[in-house]
């Protein structure tokens, strides 16, 4: 079955941190980037980030242009493009602002080991998916919102989705927009994180393109997932 | 008094990773990249590196270019520049490739923690310049070096020093070859490691320039220093 067009798209600092220490957002693009950013979301099917980007930042994921809003309703979408958290655990507040804001379909991609009744009151605010036995099976989930008509698919983050995204292999393209500050801290997340890649199994990329834009540059890599 | 132009070269996957979490060097950079870091080399007065670097990888810091090493001999310099090493407890190893390849001096920068009878073995094998108590004192390091004649200091990392330098305000400029290649790891080392900055306190920067180069991109980044 085909899976979903996947692409991440991520702001880091010149060193890689897509937040500091304290996982404070910083702000790293700039008016340009941001307006890019709400395209890439007007124009895909679907939105995903992980728990922990709900947790820190309690994203909202909607189209800021009400032009692109009204774009997307007059062509029959609703508003703003499926919003999907990955939660195995099912730890999304039910008061989160990707429930309260905007209109539009909400999954809430779960694991066996999610409580049942979190799971429970998950349901009554979004569409839940259960895969996986301790942590949700993105493999599995990816056929699963394929078969949905899922068919572009944005990612946008954290450090620990972007890499189990990519260490699956269910990545196409990284976006990537380097801003022009240095955040440091061994601990600060970085715009991959997990487990990390060894030294006869790293990740190769293709350079599709670089633009200066803002005050920092956008990287487009393509992934070779097929070595 | 006068410090060094300080710059700091090196070369990250796209995701701001120096090696793996193993600490295992990666090839990130393609032949061109690697030529114009000798050159970087060859014209300056002394390159830095952190103990940890040494341990990691045994680099010799030597200019590879042999026309690059005539040039500089033929202007009445060394072979190689003046080699640094930020070895606060003094644990540089006597056989170190350091020691061992290549003409031209050696500094081993010590602090007051560094036991007295390595400290003594290292004099045999370089000048050794004791500052601060517990860590090297690197802003006094640094006005020493200027008094010794350094103009132009290329540091060469890793994550450590590299947090050192910037957040003491040391360096003036950072050149990042961001290659095409993913690592991953919340734990494998980034360009700028350390403590990290908090959220009010970010260092800017300001691109100088970006440009396509073998298989990824060089940024050039002026370090805002005095805001």
């Amino acid at each position: 079955m085909d899976m979903p067009f996947t692409f991440i798209n991520s702001a880091m600092s010149a060193d890689g941190k897509i937040s500091t220490k304290e996982r404070k957002q910083v702000r790293i693009s700039g008016d340009v980037d941001f307006d890019r950013m709400d395209d890439l979301r007007a124009t895909s099917d679907a939105v995903m980030v992980g728990i922990g980007t709900i947790l820190a930042d309690d994203s909202s994921l909607t189209v800021k242009s009400e032009a692109r809003r009204s774009s997307r309703k007059s062509k029959g979408y609703d508003e703003n493009p499926i919003r999907i958290v990955i939660d195995s655990k099912a730890r999304t507040p039910l008061d989160a602002d990707i429930f309260i804001k905007g209109e539009g379909k909400r999954i809430i991609a779960v694991s066996g080991s999610a409580p049942a009744d979190k799971v429970e009151m998950l349901q009554q605010k979004a569409l839940v998916i259960k895969t996986g036995y301790e942590q949700v099976d993105l493999c599995a989930l990816m056929k699963e919102l394929s078969s949905m008509g899922i068919r572009r698919l944005m990612v946008e983050g954290g450090a620990t989705l972007n890499w189990a995204m990519l260490s699956s292999g269910l990545v196409d393209e990284v976006y990537s927009f380097v801003g022009n500050l240095l955040i440091g801290g061994t601990s600060a997340p970085t715009l991959v994180g997990g487990v990390g890649f060894v030294e006869n199994d790293i990740l190769p990329l293709k350079l599709m393109s670089l633009e200066k834009m803002d005050e920092g540059v956008l990287l487009k890599w393509a992934v070779i997932n097929d070595v």
